[in-house]
């Protein structure tokens, strides 16, 4: 009993709610909405502000790309006019509560241009991180 | 202090492991192995055996599509010949622990076909479910 009653304690206290806490899914809205928002004025600075700032931010393609900046730099060369930005939109499917501190968003991105309308679903996964929201792996289609 | 040293207590007990547990990740491996081994037999029953046996199941693809069963046949639709099902080899890129019992694993799929080559990464999200382990989540690009 002695050592069941901790275990019990733990496990209930890890175990992740099924539904995010309002606060939580909040913020991690408000950090798409601000992407979307700063992608649509031609600011990739302010976009990549959603990111986890760190050298482990994964980027899933064709393989696995790290790296803030090194994201930065290649959204600035594929990105290089307004253009080729067009108009982003982001749809949030679901966002489902994964550890503390851990979620799972899925959603779709489409973006608006002149010449195509590119779009695909996305799983990211969002931590906080400092008392911020922020995205440490991305996988978009 | 009352209340710090338990709440440290959960933090340290719910933190996952930053490498996977051996035992955990060769059960996981071997998801993937049986899986292969499956479809390259043209068994997709048995390929389906790696996924959560449930309607919660989810598959993101255009949009989330659920279930195990609806899974399974599209899977056998899609794939009603051997030459359309191919030679499968999956690539396994990382094995994350995510939460208790909860990993991630990021790789990538190719499909040798007489007339193509189909490949793209994927994210699973396997989960030890009735002391199984079995694939929840699978974004395949």
């Amino acid at each position: 009993m002695k050592y069941i009653l901790p275990a019990l304690f733990v496990a209930l206290a890890c175990a992740p709610p099924k539904t995010p806490k309002a606060e939580d899914e909040a913020k991690i809205r408000e950090v798409l909405t601000t992407q979307q928002a700063a992608w649509n004025e031609g600011n990739l600075d302010l976009f990549m502000e959603g990111y986890w700032k760190s050298d482990s931010l994964q980027f899933i393609g064709s393989s696995i790309r790290y790296g803030w900046q090194q994201t930065l730099d290649n959204y600035k060369k594929n990105y290089s006019t307004r253009e080729l930005m067009g108009r982003l939109q982001f749809e949030i499917w679901q966002i489902v509560p994964h550890a503390p501190d851990t979620y799972l968003l899925t959603g779709k991105y489409t973006l608006f241009r002149e010449s195509d309308q590119p779009s695909g679903p996305f799983t990211l996964i969002f931590k906080k991180i400092n008392n911020k929201w922020v995205i440490v792996y991305d996988h978009t289609s």
